[in-house]
């Protein structure tokens, strides 16, 4: 049984591992079958794991969050205290970027809460990274971790039709945080 | 028949004037025996000019994207080209802000054309205030107006919920015109 148990927590582990990736590179719609075949195991043991494809999103993008919230933590006291907020805001727009379409379905089906829930936890892991650059002078006082995530959440949903929507977020987040001034 | 012509298009006139006005103020929810009311006409009157409420928000937005295309005009020989363009934008998201619970609706009926029909017609009125605040060096050439309107855009979708959605979205356009970097 014990063998079992771990024979189905790597399974687990392994099909997360992958999904992320899929759904990373394909968006919302990634196919389950091709989850299933990179993970080298059954669509029936898919299914056992994540019985809806919601189930494997609510994972997928639950795990995208925490691996954030590590990156924040490691960011912390990185060199650079400027250009470690702006990394992760980087990886904060690629992952709003995809979770955009999957955003849009929460809201419809009355899930605003969770999306509410994710912008804490990340405005919660992003803060000290702000405050740090504010205190070393290269951060403006005024802006709020909350102030960028909104941003973010608005670039991502401006760019969703866009051919290449997430070198467009990226972009488009680059002249937000820089400004439409020309450098003195 | 011709005075019958004229009361009828002062009435027009008339209608829309205080159509604008009452979506400014509550949005694309804006009672419509309000709009009668103070109008000074009947419910009949309305429904005659516009017989469904999606006809009167088609042309109260149409009306606005129209005052903003002059207002860009007249803007253009304004003695502070910065200055003259951030007005411009701050009128751009005003507008932004009351429209974009419209423009959900418009993409759930399938009309997202017509948004982008606006989003052209707005590039095209402010692409002279861009120009000339870029060959003044005051902003950097990298811009767009596009760029602009998408940033605007988005600001509107993710301030939507917000309990002051105009202030909120004033605040937000300023900080990513301005930048996160403290001037030197």
């Amino acid at each position: 049984m014990s063998g079992q148990r771990a024979d189905a927590r790597r399974n687990y582990t392994r099909i997360l591992e992958v999904a992320v990736d899929e759904v990373a590179a394909h968006g919302v719609e990634a196919s389950l079958e091709q989850i299933a075949r990179v993970a080298g195991v059954g669509s029936a043991t898919v299914r056992r794991h994540f019985p809806t494809r919601r189930a494997l999103l609510d994972a997928v993008f639950h795990e995208r969050i925490e691996v954030l919230c590590t990156s924040a933590h490691d960011l912390a006291d990185a060199p650079d205290p400027r250009g470690a907020l702006l990394e992760w805001l980087a990886a904060v727009m690629d992952y709003g970027t995809t979770a955009s379409g999957f955003a849009d379905a929460l809201v419809l089906e009355g899930a605003a809460h969770e999306a509410a829930a994710c912008a804490t936890k990340l405005a919660d892991a992003g803060t000290p990274l702000v405050q740090r650059a504010q205190h070393a002078g290269v951060v403006i006082p005024e802006v709020t971790v909350i102030d960028l995530i909104t941003l973010i959440t608005g670039i991502a949903l401006a760019t969703e039709h866009h051919p290449d929507p997430a070198a467009e977020a990226d972009r488009l987040l680059n002249l937000a945080m820089a400004g439409i001034s020309p450098v003195p």
